[in-house]
């Protein structure tokens, strides 16, 4: 398979497109805002006119899109891919979206001959840059099999978690505890400032033991410099969130403490902090108790 | 400063005194409950009659006792240790209690010439027998280095992290965000697996990422068991995010989701698994979701 075509060429498509044409893959690209393509063509990516397209000049066919709603429209709305994909084409679906959506799309894709896999990834601007991204996929094995390899030149670990939908089904769990885990470092270590105490020796206290983690490594030192500048911004990780009360409400699983943190970010939304990285979660906790957590 | 009083001879308790005598400390021992003194008594510790008889006879006197009232009566009550203590004696509480506390009964003991300070631990029984506890020190830096070696004896790190208060201050930071990262990684886990994923590919899939955690790492093994045997009991970490609550509410500190951890632990109590580790916090999710997260 050296033909591949690729949809969505914003902030994490760009660079993972330019990394597919480096590894020497025959790239059509398209996306509905003309001027997001002129890098990928500049270097060498033909240009797609439609989802149809590029799915009529492609093997396997990528999108990265912002949601679900988008990746509907691309795939099975008018001069989508499915309308231009040939039997035998793949489908992979490198979006973040919700595991229902991916589920309904690829019974549909399937219908006509497409074989779909959902592969959301992890890791932001900077991995997608280096190809150095994590993703999970979900779908046939034969088909996560033949696609492998150009995956891997986008990612460093790739890793078939199940059967469709279940990529994004381990994207959700793992931005849960994101949030979760950032909103616990931010309660209490608001608490600890606001009872006086150095925030930088909590931490220094703390990280060693059962309440250690990688946000708790990776956002208070940023916390203790009052820096949110993203990385990962809250308008995404609600979209995220989203996401995954959606699904918890269709399966019958409560999440009581992300419906919390979802509020909790739709007040700093409404602050005008949507933009900040998700490590300003902890902003909520320090405008309410009138503190800051600073070294 | 050799000689050293040790009120309160429970699971925790009777191996810190144990330890003490193990490292030549002359001991004097008292506990409400008489045969808790047994194995220390045996062991060489002399018996106390009260805390104003083990304050009379010491120099260092520690109190390892279940919550604020216990610690507040065995100081302050009648034939406490207040009424028994020399001016120039040190008062150690080990005990886990509300900060506030620690800072009110160090007022009183100050007023007697006795200097205090906060010492609560972490790392449970096995911890406490092989002496290698986290102690975390609030108190006047003199106190703290005159008694350091003591409580070297008991534990493997000993940080001063603060004034009086302190100590319990960054206890009850470390209690909160190990509850919420436990029922962080239960609603991702149970939702992941209602979903139809194998609970054990996405804890594999994301424990290298930003959602890893030393909880995550710890707890997801012993729940894919089903394996809740303690390890920390339920009932003690309601005891703590107590503890938590009353802090932050006095103190004007929003904690919405250390609130929600609490009506969760709270119901688990009233379904009878109070005694149950506290990673159990997912068996909530997984009654209610009727699915069970199992490698």
């Amino acid at each position: 398979m050296k033909k591949i075509g690729f949809i969505g060429l914003g902030i994490m498509g760009k660079p993972m497109a330019l990394n597919l044409l480096k590894a020497g893959y025959e790239l059509t690209v398209y996306d509905v805002l003309a001027e997001r393509m002129d890098e990928a063509l500049k270097a060498g990516a033909r240009r797609g006119l439609s989802g149809k397209d590029v799915a009529s000049r492609s093997e396997v066919v990528i999108t990265m899109l912002p949601n679900s709603p988008h990746v509907r429209e691309a795939v099975l709305g008018r001069d989508g891919v499915l309308d231009g994909a040939k039997p035998g084409t793949i489908l992979v679906d490198m979006s973040s979206i919700a595991p229902l959506a991916s589920r309904e799309i690829a019974a549909q894709a399937q219908a006509k001959g497409v074989a779909m896999l959902d592969a959301p990834v992890s890791g932001g601007e900077p991995k997608a840059v280096a190809g150095t991204l994590a993703i999970m996929v979900g779908g046939p094995q034969e088909t996560f099999d033949t696609v492998k390899d150009i995956l891997a030149k986008m990612g460093s670990t790739v890793t078939r978690v199940g059967a469709i939908g279940s990529g994004n089904v381990t994207k959700l769990a793992n931005q849960i505890i994101v949030a979760l885990n950032i909103a616990a470092m931010s309660e209490a270590m608001v608490l600890a400032t606001k009872a006086g105490v150095d925030p930088e020796k909590v931490f220094q206290a703390i990280r060693g033991g059962l309440a250690g983690s990688t946000v708790l490594d990776a956002k208070v030192p940023l916390a203790l410099k009052g820096n949110f500048k993203p990385g990962f911004r809250i308008e995404l990780h609600i979209k995220d969130i989203a996401n995954a009360l959606d699904t918890a409400h269709e399966l019958g699983v409560p999440v009581p403490l992300s419906s919390v943190v979802m509020e909790i970010m739709q007040a700093l939304k409404a602050d005008g902090k949507a933009t900040n990285d998700h490590g300003g979660i902890i902003q909520f906790y320090e405008q309410l108790a009138k503190v800051q957590v600073r070294a």
